[in-house]
């Protein structure tokens, strides 16, 4: 039984991962690929009671430290529980955000060190690394309007702009020293996306 | 304001952690410190909850990498919200298990690599080392029959006396190894237990 591939999308909200995940999976089917989506954080109920925890908003005295642990070891339950099980036994897994999310969040975000937030998640995936990192680049501003327009966005989608521009630049802080993710202008139009994410596609299978 | 001390008692079941620790305090506040105990797993409500998930006997499929990551989230969050706010109002924090404990139950007991455990427990607790780190030295057999003497002995410490064996065999290996833990002959009695406990808390006052 070969191994499937493990396919990693992230960007900012509103990027159009879940619309690129599904492309993925309609080009690679037609390939004969089994697909299986999955999503961070969560993916197990394992993950998800992890992830209740931090985002219980009963705890306001939460250390940045704690959640960036609790962050990777739900992650580390996504990949022993399932992503893992489903790429060996042959099954291409496309999952929105991955460890890259973390290095920008907590790395960045929180300021405990991308390297730290690195070797962290190295230990939490224990070798499961992507054979593909999609970045989808979209100004937020762009990126937020459009997904507004389609369905008025969800609280945190609509928080202040300056917070996901943050997170952008952050991204871009991570791409700079992270070779294995592949930057895919997502402002053009959606078959000019697909052409270029199709593009990376080809070359990893 | 000076600093508290943070001293830490490590030691197979039955060892005697709870009456040394007593013992300390009452040394510790004959000579004007302010006492505050506290035990690991758990010391904080997030770090109890994080507790819960592991424990929880639903979560048969839980990876070793996880439940290694969760006890050092509830670490993290042990030493930001209690420990270390404490030390730095000057209060002597005496705490039952700390990190060397899960060196030797998930770096050994699991087989994931005490240096791996180790780097990770660093990152939870950002800089926040004990002061003194006394292993109560006692072969678990003499432990546990000296313990189920006094209180019949609860499931985990009437597990089979293998488990036990193999935990304290994982303790002389981080001992070889961390200079930081001073090893205690706990087999005595009382008295002498205290004089020898005493004996290395005076090096550090």
């Amino acid at each position: 039984m070969n191994k499937g591939l493990f396919i990693v999308l992230e960007g900012p909200d509103g990027a159009g991962k879940s619309t690129v995940a599904r492309l993925i999976a309609d080009y690679l089917e037609k390939k004969g690929h089994s697909i299986e989506f999955s999503r961070e954080p969560g993916g197990t109920p394992i993950s998800e009671k992890i992830r209740d925890i931090i985002l219980d908003c009963d705890h306001k005295e939460m250390a940045d430290t704690t959640e960036a642990l609790l962050y990777a070891a739900s992650r580390a339950q996504h990949v022993a529980e399932k992503i893992r099980p489903l790429i060996e036994s042959g099954k291409t897994v496309i999952c929105e955000r991955f460890y890259h999310s973390s290095l920008v969040y907590q790395g960045i975000g929180r300021k405990l060190g991308v390297e730290k937030i690195r070797e962290i998640n190295e230990f939490a995936i224990g070798g499961t690394y992507p054979d593909l990192v999609l970045f989808l680049d979209i100004n937020p501003e762009v990126a937020l309007k459009r997904k507004t327009d389609i369905d008025g966005g969800d609280r945190l989608e609509n928080e202040h702009i300056s917070f996901h521009m943050d997170v952008y630049k952050g991204y871009k802080e991570i791409i700079k020293i992270s070779p294995e993710i592949k930057v895919v202008d997502a402002s053009v139009d959606k078959e000019q996306v697909f052409k270029n994410v199709i593009s990376e596609l080809e070359k990893i299978i």
